[in-house]
């Protein structure tokens, strides 16, 4: 039978999602697992699709194949006594035998978190990116964000080492917000998927139109150009969340 | 000239707050950076009382001497940049040269953190307390943290290897408290002083009563007894911050 579920994890120390030798990764850890609850046999774990090193997620969904007589029940807990801290099972379900996590995504939702804090704290220094020294024009970043919804070739905000020939995407939404109780600005942003860093790109674009190092102008034509080289840096990892997975069923 | 400062830290990574031989932690990294600074000498640090390993701290108080001619303004950035960014300087200040940030100590104020949640969070497990198959009885623990008020032989809470002669404190509130939004418990007490482990132990007994392990009416005979074999087990370090150290001028 294949089994969903869906992961929160502290990207802080792994080397991103997906198996790489020598590398301590989250799919390692999860078919280390498995493996020893299915005394042998290698199970293969198939993510939504993989993260960076240091990405967090907090709705990250995979799929595997198990013939275990588990009650559905104890999946989660059985999973979670064996897993590290650092990665949690939040919830198992059976689905039907052609489902796949990553062909069957049609949506994902992901969050860019900034620490606006003047000393970047010591529980957040893993969990936020630190700009103390800008104070970010949040309604220009707001303004330029709309430039990026609807359906395009986003090439400018692709990484270039990616084998993906096709570049179109469609943005549903971004949200920007200051969480005032954390002094942070949040980005929340919606997709049908998204192309590799293409997150951290648009998170580090967005930034520089805020602190008027580009300005709002500037976006349609980065987009236009179809080179990475024209948008803004890539923002650092530690500050991104995979929230949450769409399924079409 | 004589500097007081305020810092927070995440005790996760360190063998607590005092120099220890081989062991990191966070006095040792404080007197590196220092020495540095000052190109050879050693700085002593003093801290308000020592924190054990796993145990945060998001108030602590240090003192140390310096002769360095650096606008004040600058001493908290100076000292950031070189330290790791599991230990920040919130605020530097000069202080009178008879200071000292233990002796003239008058109050500190702790804080425990349970977590409530059915799956502990990989972002919280460091910062919190799982505790998710009790329901606790809150009413119960306030009730029981009642008899804790005021000035007491707190023998019954402290750890058995102390060089302390003298068990008397004072306790001038415990607060408990549920966080709907993150689900947690959160104890936070308040006191002229804390005997080692003594808000470990509180917790510890008051979280006992909560799940009815002990009762309400254990708590008198377990302060009268002066015996730490009477009280609750110590509850874990990783719960525990250091939130406010309180002085007389």
């Amino acid at each position: 039978m294949r089994l969903r579920a869906i992961i929160s994890y502290d990207g802080s120390a792994f080397s991103g999602y997906q198996v790489q030798p020598g590398k301590r990764t989250v799919q390692l850890e999860l078919e280390r697992v498995l493996q020893t609850m299915h005394k042998g046999p290698i199970v293969k774990v198939v993510a939504s699709g993989r993260t960076d090193a240091g990405v967090h997620a907090t709705g990250q969904v995979i799929h595997f194949d198990s013939e275990l007589t588990l009650p559905m029940d104890r999946w989660r807990t059985a999973l979670n006594v064996q897993l590290p801290g650092d990665i949690r099972v939040l919830s198992v379900e059976q689905v039907q035998n052609d489902f796949h996590a990553r062909y069957n995504a049609v949506g994902k939702t992901y969050r860019y978190i900034w620490s606006l804090n003047e000393v970047h704290s010591p529980f957040e220094r893993n969990y936020s990116v630190h700009v103390d020294r800008y104070k970010p024009n949040i309604e220009r970043m707001k303004e330029a964000s709309n430039h990026l919804l609807g359906t395009h070739d986003f090439s400018s905000f692709c990484a270039s080492n990616t084998s993906v020939k096709d570049f179109v995407r469609t943005i549903d939404s971004i949200r920007l917000e200051v969480d005032k109780e954390m002094n942070q600005l949040q980005m929340e942003i919606s997709g049908n998927g998204f192309l590799y860093n293409m997150v951290r790109i648009i998170a580090g674009t967005l930034w520089e139109i805020g602190i008027g190092k580009k300005s709002v102008e500037d976006l349609p034509a980065i987009l236009q150009s179809c080179d990475r080289k024209n948008a803004g840096k890539t923002a650092p990892a530690h500050g991104l969340y995979l929230e949450k997975v769409v399924y079409s069923e």
